[in-house]
């Protein structure tokens, strides 16, 4: 991993950063609608808040490049994106809270139904119950043995789909995926790009080889597909990094499993944003940077339901005197990406955000939204520098050079 | 070359892109003119374009570069033009429409003129005519004789200018230029600064030894000198790096040697862009990256006439209604670099550009031209990520990482 500047930089504070995340944040005009949701929404509090700081726009990972959420916070916490991506078994692993080691590779697994001359007929197993899956998954566990002291690992996901680890020694990650993404041809067999990728297809061979007989007798989910193969990474953690005490306060599997692999504690599952905020001033004391991640903006935008991302962001922006009550020295409010409703799906746009802290130079920006932060005083930069302002701003950064 | 994550992202789609570039387009105000060119301009069909689209303003090389022709059209291309600079030989070969294979070395040649001392009296031999020059080609073509199956191709440029190719196995191009640049001295000799360069440079010293002598009775060009050599390089095309069907509507042999290099079809030579716009619609089908190329406004600049340029880009206006009724998915348009009639040059100056698609996020400019441009949602941004833009908003790129 390319080694960051900061990181020489950061000394150990006490003073306290908060990332407000808003998945999914920025938007778009839409149909009837001639501004965006962020433009349409009704947010006193954080135009107030802008109004006396300073905001910008944040590419996510570079232009035009619309990124699924691990690459969005990667850069949100001060990795480069592309350098720290990782492969969809890995992430998945994270996401279940499986905690995987440096022995391991991971891989995501699609259940599927099998023709009787063994061509796959649906890829997801007539997305069968995830009862039936964590069924066919102890029947797995329980009836296949891999050679040399390698172990396995199942653990259903939902549906037809589930998380497949191989914990062994000089076991490499390269590996192509088995599902061919088309129906009435066989599955594929797995095959590794160097030696020790070679190796781990061994065993996945022998594992497939059990499958196919111990799941013989199953009406649906009679074999299994892998894909994403990717090999256990540790990365250099936040507290590492930036000399920072942690803490996630996220509710969905993703987030909270991507904050595990930068190292951060994690809050319990809580109910919603005011429970976060609870959660926030209960641990207030205890650590220096704060994550807490609201995901009822990007689903809103994912259903194409406008009125709704206009009222998740309205709910936000009412509960913020709460955070700004604990006094943070750093408050950033922002998006790991867009989700505009008028797309229902992640989206390239920039991001807009904005920075509350005692030094801001502050910008001419009145309200909080994607037009107006085009003008801020942070302009348009890559989500994996916004960390370097935010420790800047906390006065965790000494000065470079003589 | 760098590897681009967009390549890896990208998708055969039938969405239309459309890059309507006018060469040279940025300007500057200029004496008693209080705006620039572009500001001065009427262009009703431009700013109606922007006002419900997006803008920016482009970079082409980096801050304070000037670019040469090569380099600012790579960077629309969406190459890294420092990584794609070609040597001008490579160049000439290209506008002249010589097909270089990989065994190729090309160079540019100047006529010259060499006194009784052997001493260079004109480093243009008089700039004799063009049919002076071809004359000399075909002697020299006829009476020289290269060893071991090595041959050369010289074609005649214009007055005292033209191409030397050297084709043969295993030669290296990174040679120094024969020509000093100054009268009254010796040409030089040809060195390589590696040993496939200096087996190119013991053909070459051959080359010019006979040359020296067949040339021997010229009154005006008796020798010749050559620089700018470059080894035949390989691109890879558009059309494998963003699985686009790519068509060059250009009439200039540069920009359509360009154009070839990146491997896109050429349009036969057209009259005027009336002419070009006459090709789009009849090849609309056939491709889905169509690249209009505009001179006019280049030439303007070069000549120092505000007036002209003023009035080719109204030109241009008038007939941006023609390419918008063939409903192209993306339409960018936008310059190579600027060339302020005030410099009577090419500049560094930022190109202003329009993008006018479905999914653009509307920003608040309302007519197209530098300072308005500068306001704009794309930004700032270098000219080697305008096609990121381009392909996001045509729907070609599927999202990074899960």
């Amino acid at each position: 991993m390319a080694s960051h500047l900061i990181d020489e930089l950061c000394v150990e504070t006490e003073s306290k950063i908060v990332f407000l995340i808003l998945d999914g944040l920025g938007g778009l005009q839409m149909g009837e609608h001639p501004v965006t949701e962020l433009e349409a929404a009704n947010t006193p509090n954080m135009d107030k808040l802008v109004a006396g700081n300073t905001c910008g726009a944040l590419i996510p990972v570079e232009p035009g490049v619309t990124p699924g959420s691990g690459p969005g916070h990667f850069g949100l916490f001060g990795y480069d994106p592309v350098d720290a991506n990782i492969g969809r078994g890995v992430l998945s692993a994270a996401g279940l809270e499986f905690e995987l080691t440096e022995r391991d590779v991971a891989a995501r697994v699609n259940l599927a139904t099998l023709d009787a001359d063994g061509n796959i007929k649906d890829r997801r197993a007539g997305r069968i119950a995830t009862e039936e899956n964590e069924r066919i998954c102890e029947k797995l566990r329980k009836h296949i043995h891999l050679s040399d002291g390698v172990e396995f690992f199942l653990k259903t996901e939902k549906e037809h789909r589930a998380l497949f680890v191989l914990r062994g020694d000089g076991l490499g990650g390269d590996l192509e995926d088995t599902d061919p993404q088309q129906v009435g041809v066989p599955t594929l067999d797995p095959k590794g790009a160097d030696a020790a990728s070679e190796k781990t297809a061994k065993y996945v061979r022998d594992f497939l080889q059990q499958a196919r007989k111990v799941l013989s007798d199953e009406p649906q989910a009679n074999f299994l597909m892998l894909r994403g193969f990717a090999k256990h990474r540790r990365y250099k953690t936040l507290n590492e990094r930036f000399k920072l005490k942690t803490y996630a306060i996220a509710n969905y599997p993703m987030y909270r499993g991507i904050s595990r692999l930068v190292g951060m504690e994690i809050a319990p599952v809580s109910q919603n944003l005011s429970t976060q905020i609870d959660e926030l001033e209960r641990t207030w004391d205890k650590y220096t940077f704060f994550f807490m991640h609201v995901k009822t903006t990007d689903a809103t935008g994912e259903d194409g339901n406008y009125a709704g991302k206009v009222k998740a962001i309205e709910d936000v922006d009412a509960l913020v005197p709460r955070i700004l009550a604990r006094k943070p020295d750093v408050l950033v409010i922002t998006g790991d990406h867009s989700t505009p409703s008028a797309m229902r799906s992640h989206s390239w746009h920039p991001i807009p955000i904005l920075l509350a802290a005692k030094n801001v130079r502050r910008d001419r920006v009145m309200a909080f939204n994607e037009n107006n932060c085009l003008q801020g005083g942070l302009g348009i930069f890559q989500s994996q520098h916004l960390m370097n302002y935010a420790l800047a701003h906390a006065g965790k950064l000494i000065k470079f050079g003589a």
